[in-house]
């Protein structure tokens, strides 16, 4: 995809209407507080649990907003729906189709987390594996589109962008003194939305990636969004490159863009498990990992961190935890 | 303790006043629902999820109390506290009391999970070790209040059974269509609290227990307190012999006590993981393990389960649960 191409953005009023239109299939997720967090923190922390949203993140609420949007369209011949992700956004659309009453198949990479794969199928959606590329994963989405499916991008998508934000809508209504807001990044959807909300209600953004994930800091640095990137974290769900509506809505809302190394990962994982007993998975843990990295940011603040979900292998958390 | 003993039972306006003095120390913990857990139980569930409470468990709440009715009772001089518990009371006192500037001292049987014992100790308490005997526990505290410090029993206490109890007014308060409320039973002070609430508002209440430590089943059926019982069962929580005060509302307010099998627990351990992504201990398993178990109790009804806490031991768990 050329970044030439006019991009259809999203605004915050599609973030409201997402928000609306999923609200009936979406979990209104948690928000957890602990005075032990804020200690180590040294700020006040309001941790948005999408960890325990449908299909274990985030991204169930971008599916959920691209499918109901196709319904609404009138595209009711109900045809199969079509994407690629390395897991998280494949549960999700499987069972956002599956409401809908349609077929979806999802091209994963070989080396995808088994958790997710069976997550997949579990709800429903078929599985077409492809080799571990960026290449390979455009390659078997084009087939399949190509037998008449509708694709739905992971993340570089008008419906999917505002269907994530809703994440930070919700949030800021359940804790309105937040000042700003840590998100993680991948392919930037979750960043994008949630920024269309936070900026029109006066809330800082700053995002965060995995150093081996680092291309929008490289992008940003270079201004312009880098197109090559061969990622290596731990963080499976962020090692996708940031796509070009997400980038246009990063470079222009978001304030500044953090790195984190895998050891910080497994360090703000264990974080999450001491204080919260919480499980989440590497890519949510970049959020607590930017707390301790980078604390003179956010000292004596008061931080909404969206945690994105929590889709681990149990033997690498574990691994990465301890007891 | 004789059951022949006066006994002072706390009454609901305990625990709203407990509700009312514990709040500002107490996390007012999240309430899930989904749809795939309901379409798993065949009904309608709200989970309360006190994994999630400051130390882990519900046990915050009652210790949290406690405390705090001394400090109120003008007793200044800040003596020490000293109770018995398998783990989540002792790291819950030890966190009350620090709070409230005062030692906690804790006699834990020398096979207590390793999390738990640690929690003890990161919360500012000290673990005196003894056999894992009731009467072990019973004469390691009575040593230690023999040194001038203050016993907080881990259930069999008005202040602790009124603590408790909160957590119920909170759910109900969250989720006000519940018909009737599933909850764990060791000691008893959970439920008993718990149901003074529920029954206030016309709620139901039923507990639970592990096959291996169902003394409260026996007891009812026997229509006295069982005050010997060898409890074998991996809900280490749930190893306690009903109190006093604790049986005394469990007999009024209590509609039915059910039990389940360490293998149910394990299999409502995965369940928890798999729809939840939420790590429980086999304790609080014991209310997922009924709603499978008893199918025909809690169909097409809108029930609030209790998750009271998740302090596990990560290799049981994992090896509870698989990937």
């Amino acid at each position: 995809m050329s970044d030439d191409l006019k991009i259809d953005l999203p605004d915050v009023t599609d973030v409201h209407l997402a928000r609306a239109r999923i609200r009936h299939q979406c979990c209104n997720t948690p928000v957890l507080r602990n005075p032990e967090l804020d200690a180590w923190a040294g700020c006040k922390l309001a941790v948005k649990c999408e960890n325990f949203q449908r299909t274990g993140s985030f991204k169930f609420r971008g599916a959920s907003n691209a499918i109901l949007c196709l319904d609404e369209e009138g595209e009711d011949d109900k045809r199969p729906v079509a994407t690629h992700s390395s897991g998280n956004h494949g549960a999700a659309l499987a069972l956002a189709a599956r409401l809908s009453g349609r077929e979806a198949h999802v091209v994963m990479p070989d080396d995808s987390v088994p958790t997710k794969i069976d997550a997949v199928r579990r709800f429903g959606g078929t599985v077409h594996f492809c080799k571990p590329t960026s290449q390979a994963r455009e390659d078997g989405l084009d087939e399949l589109i190509g037998r008449g499916m509708v694709p739905i991008h992971p993340y570089d998508q008008r419906e999917i962008i505002a269907g994530q934000g809703s994440c930070a809508l919700e949030l800021l209504g359940q804790d309105p003194g937040i000042e700003m807001l840590v998100v993680p990044i991948g392919g930037g959807g979750l960043i994008s939305g949630c920024a269309l909300a936070a900026r029109s209600q006066g809330v800082k953004v700053i995002g965060v990636e995995p150093e081996g994930a680092a291309d929008t800091a490289a992008s940003l640095e270079r201004g312009e969004r880098v197109r090559e990137w061969s990622p290596d974290t731990i963080a499976d769900g962020l090692r996708a490159i940031v796509g070009v509506r997400n980038f246009a809505l990063i470079s222009s809302l978001v304030s500044r863009v953090l790195t984190v190394n895998d050891d910080d990962l497994r360090a703000a994982q264990a974080v999450a498990w001491k204080h919260l007993r919480m499980v989440i998975e590497p890519s949510s843990a970049t959020v607590l990992a930017a707390l301790e990295r980078y604390p003179e940011l956010f000292a004596g603040s008061h931080a909404g961190v969206i945690v994105s979900g929590g889709n681990v292998l149990l033997e690498d958390w574990h691994s990465a935890v301890g007891r």
